[in-house]
């Protein structure tokens, strides 16, 4: 019995600047889903997970990361094909290097405690805050419940 | 285009009882791949992670975790099909319910400090413990080199 499953692999990272700020990145690379994020991005096919957080913050924000630590995932299913999407969640406190934008959006430092009340945050992202900033939430995903989808955090 | 791969997705947990011992697990269903270990299984298709490892805890131990916190990830590609293993890594310091040993293995408890220098250990099983013991350690997986395997942390 085959255990494997098609599975959508990607990273997210909070980096803190020691001062209370965070990387915000304002994504506008794509049509609809737009806004305020954190900079993140596919696992590629081959690449190790905490890797792959290393390069995308260093393509997105110009900084070389270290030590990321893994604090959570998101996941959920996509509901037309099933396949399960995960993302994995990091958050690195030491970095090198400058800041630099990338054309997926223009990055930028916002202090952490003020982050969850703006209106400018792209859709699930304040929901999904909660796992960086919450020691005892490893994970929130959509459980599906008839047409409605119920945000669980665990 | 599309970005899934297959994936094998298991989980492992380390309770810890709040005095310095933690339940492992002594490992005899496997023909070739047996010695302690800490319990654990496979998510199921359509489980999301976090409440897979509660119920492997449920089966394995007897005992009902809660808020069990991710604290890093096991990685490998299986040479053969290329495909991706994660193992997901918890720790758990709360949990109710009575001790109880399934067919996977007898469980006990056993001081952490001195289980690395356990020459009982499953196989990688020593390598990966550091994962749930370094707070700056969220991964650890294997990189071919050649015909060698080399370990790395991240």
């Amino acid at each position: 019995m085959s255990r494997t499953e098609e599975v959508e692999l990607t990273n997210m990272c909070m980096i803190c600047d020691g001062r209370g700020n965070v990387l915000v990145q304002d994504k506008k690379n794509h049509p609809t889903w737009h806004g305020w994020n954190f900079p993140g991005g596919h696992v590629e096919m081959g690449e190790y997970v905490t890797p792959s957080v290393i390069r995308e913050m260093r393509e997105e924000t110009g900084l070389t990361i270290q030590a990321p630590r893994l604090c959570g995932i998101k996941e959920f299913h996509k509901t037309k094909e099933g396949k399960r999407y995960i993302v994995f969640l990091y958050i690195a406190e030491k970095f090198s290097g400058e800041l630099k934008s990338s054309n997926e959006g223009e990055i930028f430092w916002y202090p952490l405690c003020k982050l969850s009340s703006s209106d400018k945050l792209i859709d699930g992202f304040g929901e999904m805050l909660q796992v960086f900033t919450n020691d005892y939430i490893s994970e929130i995903y959509y459980d599906r419940q008839g047409d409605d989808l119920k945000t669980v955090y665990c």
